[in-house]
């Protein structure tokens, strides 16, 4: 039965994705201007919706942080209205020539960005998930089926008939853009099974639905998974620029996946550096777990004794683990074993250091000099994402429009054959 | 047990890997050039062991096409050979800086060409692949760890043998490459389970080979799958031309991937261009299957009806499907509905047409006024190739060695923290 109503779904999808595939820059932007107007003019209708989710998960208990999650105020509608435009006015990838080689026999063989084709998101709670893939999937090329959680339905519902009923105007076809409404576990499974009509899943929530993502899927899948990141504060590193870098990674924005979990300390500055620093993240609220060395060092303080198990969690919280290392080689082999190969930095005046680190330290993106937090597509000058890949193939780290695209080889010819 | 057993294996190739990834050209290509040499010495043994392989294939019955893919004689050494020489003349990927943006705050972002990792090759009974993969593995940087069919064991151990000496002797670690000796399917199934300890798996070898380890795995797979190629003769097309690649497409080597499968003709040309192609296929002693209307224009000849299920046959012989079709518009919707996005063509004189075919038809290589049979890593400039992805992430189209490389952002600041 899932698997039949899977069957439909998928075919719309990859009709739609061909069409789309050829859509023109202008005529893609013009849609995404429509939708953000149609978001906006839903927006009570929106609004409404989404009380009716937050009025149901208060009743099932959910915590405030989830209730936070879940919630759209005025402002994230406007959010949303506004990323649409920005979708709008980033690049189309569609259509770049990556490479061009002219072959002896005279033949061109060009390496062209396409579409990836029909994109699959399974989502948690957030409700403007459901806007953000829709424009970042349009502009890219891929029509995309959203399977969000039921404890967002009618805000993803109403975002979603907003959208369509913009679209459609538009002329786009249904295939582009289909919210699932049936968020039963069965419709999840025979998702993950189509895999002849979805080229690319992509889960975006908590662990547990990223592993019964990838344990099920017949797709392959793009994950976002944890981030333990790491600085590691280097016996050539300036002081001042240490702890301005290292605060910013953990302080900062605490409960993201590129702020700091792990702080690194060469032993040769530990005793002027400790101090200083554990004093500023103590008055920040943050508790501190450290290595016999580490606690050494500061005596007197309310420093918890730190385990293996705590380098390998990832917090998203105010508590740092602080370990004191021997040398360059130590921080790296500490980072290899126990980080999540996210994001992780270097704070060193030595270049000869920051080369090794960087060579050595495979994560997908790693700092010499700069704070954990850079890792985002914004930042990165993407303009926006679709999430932090922590897998190894296709993308790493932010993905924004061109990490949405595959590429064809288009090969001209004069009549050349093989012999 | 095999779970294990597969632990091990890729605890070590893991290590290995680390130390790969940040090895010098120089010495991976005096390692692959001694490689070539160990390959040359140990010839007589390599011959032995694989005459032993060929006595217990026909000894158990196997076809003479089987038993011929099996055999190693004193050229197939000598490929092996020329082949690690070429890869050691190869560029090396690693370390390419595929794209740098200074942000505003001053960041350099880098985006670095660094290996994948621990790679997985799950193959049938083709010898030379334990060297091929080998070669190509370690120039971009790579461990591996091979699983070769039981039919050729006795071969792939001799040809790992020599490998091995020769790389021992040059200092490479044990976990760089790897031959699996138990070639039982429960260590297959644990492979594929090892996703922490392999980051990719190629499976290389028949239909059912491919599709078993696609639905078992729990690792990124990457497939050289079916190849079910067109060309289109258009109105427009040059008829001398339009011969020569299609008799090329199909007759040159029928039994790889790359040969056309169909041949699609435009109904205006289909009666000049049909009987003079028919003539010169049949001469060949290429079996024609035709629809109705290819049958009515070459009545009196031998052509069979052509099926649906033939236009999703990989033939790999010489058989050809021909269907005569009203428009451009029909040709891409046959290619859509039958193909297997792997290569097309078109043969025409019309730009505008010839655009249109290369923007709509969504295969790994699209061609204009040139044979399918192009698609190949040294065709394309690639100097060698691992396998013909044809899946849409990662890699699509013939796979060198920078399809065997992935990457990562290096981050260069001064003091940056975010805000």
């Amino acid at each position: 039965m899932s698997n039949d109503a899977m069957k439909k779904i998928t075919t719309k999808a990859r009709e739609a994705a061909r069409k789309l595939g050829i859509l023109s820059t202008e005529k893609k932007d013009k849609i995404l201007r429509a939708m953000a107007d149609g978001i906006d003019s839903a927006r009570e209708e929106i609004k409404k919706a989404n009380e009716e989710d937050i009025a149901k998960a208060e009743k099932g208990g959910k915590n405030p942080a989830f209730i936070d999650r879940l919630r759209l105020g005025d402002k994230s509608v406007d959010g949303m209205c506004s990323m649409m435009k920005e979708v709008a006015e980033l690049k189309d990838p569609v259509g770049d020539v990556l490479d061009r080689n002219e072959r002896p026999n005279g033949l061109v063989v060009e390496k062209v960005r396409v579409p990836i084709g029909v994109i699959g998101i399974i989502y948690e709670s957030r409700p403007n998930v459901t806007a953000d893939c829709v424009a970042l999937c349009l502009k890219s090329g891929n029509a995309v089926i959203l399977r969000g959680g039921s404890d967002a339905i009618a805000s993803n519902k109403a975002i979603y008939r907003a959208m369509r009923k913009a679209a459609s105007k538009e002329g786009l076809s249904e295939g582009a853009f289909i919210l699932i409404e049936d968020t039963s576990r069965e419709l999840v499974d025979a998702m993950l099974k189509a895999s002849d009509g979805i080229d690319l899943i992509m889960p975006r929530g908590g662990e547990s639905l990223i592993q019964q993502v990838a344990e099920k899927s017949r797709i392959p899948v793009i994950k976002h998974y944890k981030g333990i990141c790491h600085v590691y504060v280097d016996a050539d590193a300036d002081m001042k620029m240490a702890e301005e870098i290292c605060f910013n990674a953990k302080a900062q924005r605490p409960g993201v996946c590129n702020a700091m979990e792990t702080m690194l300390v060469h032993e040769r500055i530990a005793g002027e550096f400790l101090p200083r620093m554990a004093e500023k993240f103590i008055k920040a609220g943050v508790v501190l777990k450290g290595c016999s060395r580490t606690r050494e060092i500061l005596t007197g303080r309310d420093i918890k004794k730190v385990k293996d198990e705590d380098f390998t969690t990832e917090y998203l919280d105010l508590i740092l683990n602080i370990r004191v290392v021997g040398s360059l080689d130590e921080a790296i082999d500490h980072i290899s074993r126990f980080g999540s190969d996210h994001s992780d930095a270097i704070v060193t005046g030595n270049t000869g250091n920051a080369g090794e680190f960087t060579r050595r330290v495979d994560s997908a993106a790693v700092y010499v000099n700069a704070s954990t937090r850079f890792t985002d597509g914004g930042e990165f000058g993407k303009g926006a994402e679709i999430g932090i890949s922590t897998d190894r193939l296709h993308a790493r780290g932010p993905m924004g429009l061109e990490e949405l695209t595959t590429y064809k080889y288009v090969v001209n010819g004069s009549g050349q054959v093989r012999t």
